[in-house]
């Protein structure tokens, strides 16, 4: 197991300038008041397929030798790795294959599809998603990109904080929510490295917890279909993001279904900007523990804006 | 009638630079290709108070003398007017009486509450807001800052444009939304001193098109109480307004309810913000008329991002 370093970062940063934005960090004095910290966002869902993870993705496409991209790319994913490595791969001009869960925000499968992916679907479970992408692989033999599972797309993440730092003048810490762990990695990676003072706390949905109980236990747990509003962060962590999380993480934080609901809208009403609810988790996480950060200057890593505006949970239908 | 000139802007700029945001210029590769135009997209969403109208408000409430500033102030206002008020007159720390109509969005009500604002509703018309008003101002003695109709109000809107002239490396077009015409006179008051090449459309709702029939006819026709979802530009033109529209607008352009609701979700959807539907009219009309903007660089004002997220008008309740 290759485990990236802050070098490869670099190399990173460098070589997917041209294909993503350098985002904007976002403040809300009400948000200040209300949590009595000072709240930098790190505003990725204005990043370029609408997530962070076209960072990584693109570090891994434009990475690949032209002889290694002949068959293409490859991945399973909840959503956003998807078609962020369909618009990398489009903007190489390789074929990218991706199974997605069939319960994926339909926002997200015609992004995918607007960007050139094919799709093939499989059952919400991280069992059916890998058999199923055995086959798809087999077929077509592309290189396989892990949503977060890939030291390329680890260095690729962490260019996110790198940039963070440097709009920001020292942060006490940063918040981002976790899942399988890939922009949690890349943060370690990173801040381990140009700022190892600083803390990194992960924040997680209390159903689907395994990041947490992993933390605490000291070893990885996995759950196979965990239901939460925060679809992207269901899958579990794996052996290359358990090395960061079990080795730099300062702590992980849960909020409820409820939590994470309110927190969502409140940004969408305070700061007019549309995020995802994985995204919510850690400002739930802060509301909700507010004695830990008060004072405290905080990141918090806004990770993408895919929503299916036709179901939003705070409406019924 | 005193006819505010560029001086005036300079001022109102010095002035309220303390209370506002300079607001960012965001673009959007997705609707450029989509236009054919290179779009420049003044996100006024993001102001403090969530609109422009913080601009002219603060402009007024600031350049009191503090004998004029006893009684506070007062206004009329679908919403955007009379929270920007009452954000400033709380800055100041003096009174702010609004009068808005019984059926103005919720969130806007919370809003001018939360600023401390002090709300008397009327019915949705024009004749009933005035009538209402003319009690409120009698019982308070409060200075009354018109939405629209008044010089400092609308030397306070034309720094908008200012910013995005600064921001933007020249434009050949602006486009901004006109219910009383208070941005659009603003708007006309600063290109025409800086930019004078630089053409000025104005975008209205088919549904309460009365500054259009107005441009056409060559004098003011006011409706009472029209009906449309962009519910900050069913007001008419006054005198001050229809002065600027009718010496320094090129052209009014319409849009139907489904263009202006298509043109919203789509903003919110491929630029992640949070945006009123009166802010949408622009973008409706460009994409209605695409002929009249491709090839060019046109500037687009997003007017306000105060939107009651319980009831999106593509999400039926």
């Amino acid at each position: 197991m290759y485990i990236p370093t802050f070098d490869d970062v670099k190399t990173a940063h460098e070589r997917i300038r041209p294909h993503i934005h350098k985002t904007p960090v976002l403040t809300s004095s009400y948000l200040n008041e209300l949590t009595g910290a000072e709240l930098f966002f790190k505003c990725e869902n204005f990043q370029k397929a609408g997530a962070f993870k076209v960072r990584g993705a693109s570090n891994a496409v434009f990475g690949l030798s032209d002889e290694d991209a002949t068959n293409g790319v490859c991945t399973h994913s909840s959503g956003n790795h998807a078609l962020s490595l369909s618009y990398a791969a489009g903007r190489r001009g390789i074929p990218c294959n991706v199974v997605m869960p069939r319960t994926a925000p339909q926002a997200k499968k015609d992004a995918v599809k607007g960007y050139g992916g094919i799709i093939t679907e499989c059952e919400p479970s991280t069992s059916s998603r890998e058999a199923v992408f055995a086959d798809v692989q087999a077929a077509t033999g592309g290189n396989f990109v892990h949503p977060y599972n890939d030291p390329r797309v680890i260095a690729g993440q962490g260019t996110c904080s790198r940039e963070l730092m440097e709009q920001t003048d020292g942060l006490d810490m940063v918040v981002a929510p976790i899942g399988g762990g890939g922009m949690v990695s890349g943060t370690c990676l990173t801040l381990s490295n140009i700022a190892p003072e600083t803390q990194i706390i992960a924040a997680e949905p209390e159903q689907a917890d395994d990041a947490y109980r992993s933390f605490k236990a000291g070893h990885i747990i996995a759950d196979d279909a965990p239901v939460t509003i925060a679809d992207g962060l269901k899958v579990p962590l794996k052996e290359l993001t358990w090395h960061f999380v079990s080795n730099h993480v300062t702590d992980i934080l849960t909020a409820s279904e409820e939590e994470i609901i309110a927190a969502m809208k409140l940004t969408w009403q305070r700061m007019k900007i549309v995020m995802e609810a994985s995204c919510a988790v850690p400002l739930a996480t802060i509301i909700k523990n507010k004695d830990r950060f008060a004072g405290k200057r905080v990141g918090v890593i806004i990770t993408g804006g895919n929503v299916d505006l036709d179901t939003l949970p705070w409406i019924k239908g």
